[in-house]
């Protein structure tokens, strides 16, 4: 259980921590993933994301790049082109990634009859 | 990159995307790395993840049993004794989390190191 590394979840204040809660927020998964076929530029990704507003993924993208998971290239053309791509620090996340998209797409059944199953059967009203 | 399945994060509404951003929340992951070992009691569990208060870990643990990611057990004794352990659903999300773990203590210097890099280049005092 516990890691024979020099950095633990487990440990407060350990900055893997911070990084591994930040992986799961909203939005990165999505962002990582949706990057998987190549560079995208800012409003396909946004298209292809949806429901995520321009500023978040602006905070979002820029968290990324400033962790080195992706690559911001910039063209002068007018408008201004702005491209972002996974680094291979990036890539090396897709495979987990992947796994915990694909486990969430196959449970959806599972969990949505555990959810009626719970709320049926116990107080889960106030949830 | 599209799945074949009847569900996918990147349609907005799918229900795979609520499931996947819950598992990606503050607490969950370590939650249920945190019951890889075996059942855990409340205090236990709080103990092994530290920096969470009871209110947000209870409310995390009720939202896992809903979704059948874990198992509660009220044994009648005095005081009352709760254990938590993950279900077999849960169990089945510990290999791609694992992978997200060691990803995480594995990549902190490149991480710190990137954004040392990004804060002394770019305009970054603003993040």
């Amino acid at each position: 259980m516990e890691s024979d590394r020099d950095f633990n979840v487990f440990v407060q204040g350990c900055p893997s921590r911070e990084i591994m809660q930040r992986l799961g927020d909203k939005w990165t998964p999505l962002v990582l993933l949706a990057l998987a076929g190549g560079p995208l530029r800012f409003s396909a990704l946004r298209q292809r994301i949806g429901a995520v507003t321009p500023k978040v993924l602006t905070s979002t993208l820029r968290t990324l790049e400033r962790d080195g998971l992706l690559l911001r290239t910039v063209t002068a053309q007018v408008p201004v082109r702005v491209d972002y791509e996974l680094s291979e620090v990036g890539r090396s996340l897709l495979g987990p990634l992947e796994a915990i998209r694909l486990w969430s797409e196959e449970h959806v059944p599972g969990v949505l009859r555990a959810r009626d199953e719970f709320d049926r059967t116990r107080d889960g009203a106030a949830l």
